[in-house]
């Protein structure tokens, strides 16, 4: 079914094909024998999406539109510095076809008026002209995404009648700009002006030059990013004949026509729009493509200097480990600790793009904070994209608290900063990364624990009599309950239960650590919590007889005592007092557990 | 502590001091003796702070970077149309005193040449020229966020020496350009010339633009956001003399300078800066100005045809009710319909800023899977910032979606698209808009049901005697469980039990609904679940003797049976196997909540 932006490109159409303005190009008559209105209008999205409306599939002489991408070529075969010392940049104010340099520096004034693109061809390699000539049309074959011709009819015209072309090859050749043979540049121009391409076409070269250089369809890349940069910003300074401050102004995207009819423009990293209508103004440019790109790009707000609001933090949320605590089961001094001293280490979240405004405010927020800091945690899972610079701003911030005596770590599942993941369990003293949130707030309570915790830290082992979730029962209670525990142990890695499996009993920890954990939905593995000596699982899935809802692992070695399923059951009947005592104990650590997940969920962004 | 921004910054100072190439602007004796090494470079933000190296706080007269502010004024004073009719905006390609006009158009070619400048000031409405100044100065003012004044003597000095300006403005009042008295409209622009600033004013006002025409630190707006939009553009073509197309291919920043030795540049939406370094080249530019701002481009990655990455789509994630259902607990009918046809259903979780092409995206996805759709669900939570097509595409996205028979609703807490929330028991014709994703997700399983589930509906009231969780006790115990029964009701919007006060006993719901909610970090309250007749609550509370971890509210009026937490705690001694059969059936139910919750957070992004 046809979308909004149908609907928004066929009212821009319906718009532009009441004008009548305008006069086909009749220099050669192949290019005044075309229907002077035709119309055809299309979008072509950096996936590769094509809107068309009108007849879209029409071939026409790609003409002046060939210039940026001949352009791009002979950047890519010489590199900036030698285009840079034959052809100039700057807007010229004079026609296209002028037969003057610029006086002072005796080059082309830039690449989009006639003699600038003369010398783009005469810069492209090879050992003949057809050799030349078949480099270019490969390269716009590239951009288009499919393998474009060139007419003969047109070339043949061309080369007929160019004789203004010619007085520009050889006023090249007396400048010393051109050093071959000037006929054989201007040759190669006259066949690259030939070349046929549809509007479809042309959005998608628009599209690929959108997207730094790859075709969005055959994902084949037609010019190296920095080169499309720099032929944008020619694009957006002369791309428009003598009407590029007036396009800038009205429409704000770098953008190229041609006589045949044609123009594309380029919104970066967005879109490729072109139109092909043949009745063009006095400067040369398609009436309705003017038109149509400046109804576009009012309707679809895609002027390059419209802003929607000002830069943001890239800050989006920012709490402490005392508001939001990590999964990890603690002792009471612990948390007395932790809720005392947690306000010394900082969780920050950042979303967006990191370029560099956003890292600015969020490396200056961080920073300010610093000496009142611990330790800090930047999670960038909701960074979609990180430039060079913000990512140096990044480390250098990381390296400064350091100094400080403010440990850093990064929650970076996907490597974002291209740094290394660490595990919770090894000390990694160049800054840690982390796959998950909670690991990283875990180590975060560690470094304010060892900062200002020095008793009643968390046991390496507890013996079963002391296990804190048994310390309720009456002494006969403990002796009839030990006699229904079995001991197992676990080597690191290795399962203790999976989620799905029928509830197998309550699981005392006496040594070691074990982790519960749950699959997301992008196929992660997710913390759910990690225990330590003195802690229990499986009492809940015990209790309804239901399976579990969690994988479990132990992270190091670990002693566990198990209450069997069966025995526990039993204990209805045979011992229905120490069963209540021990269901009471455990349903309150469990609701415990509940309402902490329910708080840090809570808290952190997007949790509900 | 200083941040890795002032090291760059110090950085690129430290190259650009070494630079001594060029020449003090000599052609009033005031500007030729300012000290021609002085050298100041700051960086604002759009939030107001200054980044500042060198003598940042040196005053030196505005020159020419005054033109785009008064061309700025002169089109809110008079509207863009007649100001266009009076200056074109076509980069010229000549040197900027030249006295010329275009030949075709017979006006100044831009307004950033002195012509245009002249013609610009002449545009400012006042009674006399002391009074436009003044106006002028003013709007400098808000700009920069505090007074700025004019240097007598280089007024003085220019109003002696500027036979070349007062000859372009005979030529604009001969051409019917200016229509005032000429030498005013001069005199008007050499008072605006000779505004003193410094570079932090500079880099202010530079911020200023960046920031829509509103000051980051005063929040004053300067000028109109189309306004700034078109001054920039003018800027990018024509803002740096004749040399605006290597600036733009080297820096890439819509800017200007002038002969005082300033250059202001902008990143709309992000960061102004200013440099001051009196010597010239042969352009006019401020060498070190140029050579800064191409640095700070390069090492920030400012240049405005830069992309990091292509468009993407707007859509985070998705996935349908049946992969994560609603907290509404539902019958065992209902749910076995939901697993078949909640793949029906689909919720859209979009993310960054909805600019034309992430929405186009989103849009094309969303409608080609609408045929299969019963519902719909966007969730804009994560949006920052939607433009106005993007709004109208959602919009137009929706109206098709319901021609089609697909029901859409928006889950838009902050009312960023504008549109009215709606309760989640109120029928809504043109939409819904939920505070929240779960409301939304049931809305959505209440489509499916309606649609598939026509048996074995939620009742709207059972006896207790039918209370499905009272299922499996057998009938004396069902009798002696009566016995403890107390009856209440409630009204809608009453509260039945609050978060932290201590479990008041179990609560078995007979007729209407009630939510368990939960305020977040943010304040907002959010629904853990909603409970419908047949359902219970409080169990777990009770279980473990704690407080509430929930607010519960009632939404309709209600009528609860409630076993008291006195008479709960007695069954222990007088009915243990009743207390154990009511546990077990309880913890359940709770255990079942809790799986269902945990999947939905798995799956719905950053729920960990």
């Amino acid at each position: 079914m046809p979308n909004v932006v149908d609907d928004i490109v066929a009212e821009v159409a319906a718009l532009c094909r009441e004008n009548r303005d305008g006069a086909v190009a009749d220099y050669i008559p192949e290019l005044a024998s075309v229907p002077a209105d035709e119309f055809a209008l299309c979008i072509a999205t950096t996936d590769g999406y094509v809107y068309e409306s009108g007849s879209a599939r029409t071939e026409f002489t790609i003409q002046s539109i060939s210039k940026p991408f001949t352009y791009g070529l002979a950047l890519a075969d010489n590199g900036p510095a030698a285009v840079a010392a034959k052809v100039d940049v700057e807007p010229s104010g004079e026609p296209f076809n002028e037969i003057s340099l610029d006086p002072v520096t005796e080059r082309p004034r830039n690449p989009m008026i006639n003699a600038g693109a003369i010398t783009s061809a005469a810069l492209i390699h090879g050992a003949d002209v057809a050799e030349r000539f078949e480099r270019i049309r490969r390269c716009y074959s590239r951009y288009a995404g499919r393998e474009l011709t060139m007419n003969d009819a047109v070339y043949h015209s061309e080369a007929k009648t160019g004789h203004r072309n010619r007085a520009i090859g050889h006023m090249l050749r007396s400048f010393g700009i051109v050093t071959g043979n000037p006929d054989d540049a201007v040759d190669l121009y006259f066949r690259q002006c030939s070349i046929d391409v549809t509007c479809r076409d042309l959005a998608l070269m628009a599209a690929t030059m959108a997207n730094n250089g790859i075709n969005p369809v055959t994902h084949e890349r037609a010019l190296a990013t920095e080169q499309i940069e720099r032929v944008l910003s020619v694009m957006t300074t002369c791309g428009m004949y003598d009407a590029a401050g007036d396009w800038v102004a009205r429409v704000g995207l770098p953008a190229k026509s041609g006589v045949g009819g044609g123009v594309l423009a380029v919104l970066p990293g967005q879109i490729g729009i072109a139109v092909y209508s043949p009745r063009l103004d006095a400067h040369g440019n398609s009436v309705r493509g003017v038109q149509a790109c400046s109804e576009l790009s009012k309707r679809l707000e895609l002027h390059f200097m419209h802003v929607t609001r000002a830069a943001r933090s890239a800050i989006r949320s920012q709490y402490t480990i005392a508001e939001a605590p990590s999964r990890q089961r603690r002792t009471d001094t612990e948390r007395t600790t932790l809720s005392q001293f947690g306000n010394r280490a900082r969780i920050y979240e950042l979303h967006g793009d990191l370029l560099f405004a956003g890292a600015e405010t969020a490396v200056r927020e961080i920073t300010d904070h610093g000496d009142d800091l611990d330790a800090v945690v930047i999670d960038i899972r909701r960074i979609d994209d990180v430039s060079a610079v913000a990512n140096r701003m990044i480390a250098d911030m990381q390296a400064a608290l350091n100094d400080r005596g403010c440990r850093t770590a990064l929650v970076d599942p996907d490597g974002m900063l291209g740094r290394t993941t660490s595990s919770v369990l090894i000390d990694d003293p160049d800054g840690r990364v982390f796959v998950d949130i909670d690991a990283a707030a875990q180590w975060c309570e560690d470094v304010v624990l060892d900062r200002y915790c020095f008793v009643d830290r968390q046991p390496k082992r507890v013996d079963l009599a002391r296990h804190p979730l048994l310390a309720t029962l009456t002494s006969e209670q403990f002796e009839r309950f030990a006699l229904e525990i079995e001991r197992r142990t676990f080597t690191r890695g290795e399962v203790v239960v999976r989620r799905g499996e029928q509830a197998s009993g309550i699981h005392f920890l006496l040594e070691g650590q074990i982790s519960s954990t749950l699959t997301d939905a992008q196929g992660r593995t997710r913390r759910v919590a990690t225990l330590s000596p003195g802690m229990s699982f499986g009492e809940m899935a015990q209790l309804v007889a239901e399976p579990y809802l969690y994988d479990v692992r132990a992270d190091s070695a670990v002693q566990l005592a198990v209450l069997p399923a069966e025995r526990f059951a039993d204990l209805t009947a045979s011992a229905p007092g120490l069963k209540l005592a021990l269901l009471e104990r455990l349903a309150a650590g469990a609701y415990a557990q509940m309402d902490s997940a329910i708080r840090s969920i809570a808290l952190r962004s997007g949790g509900f």
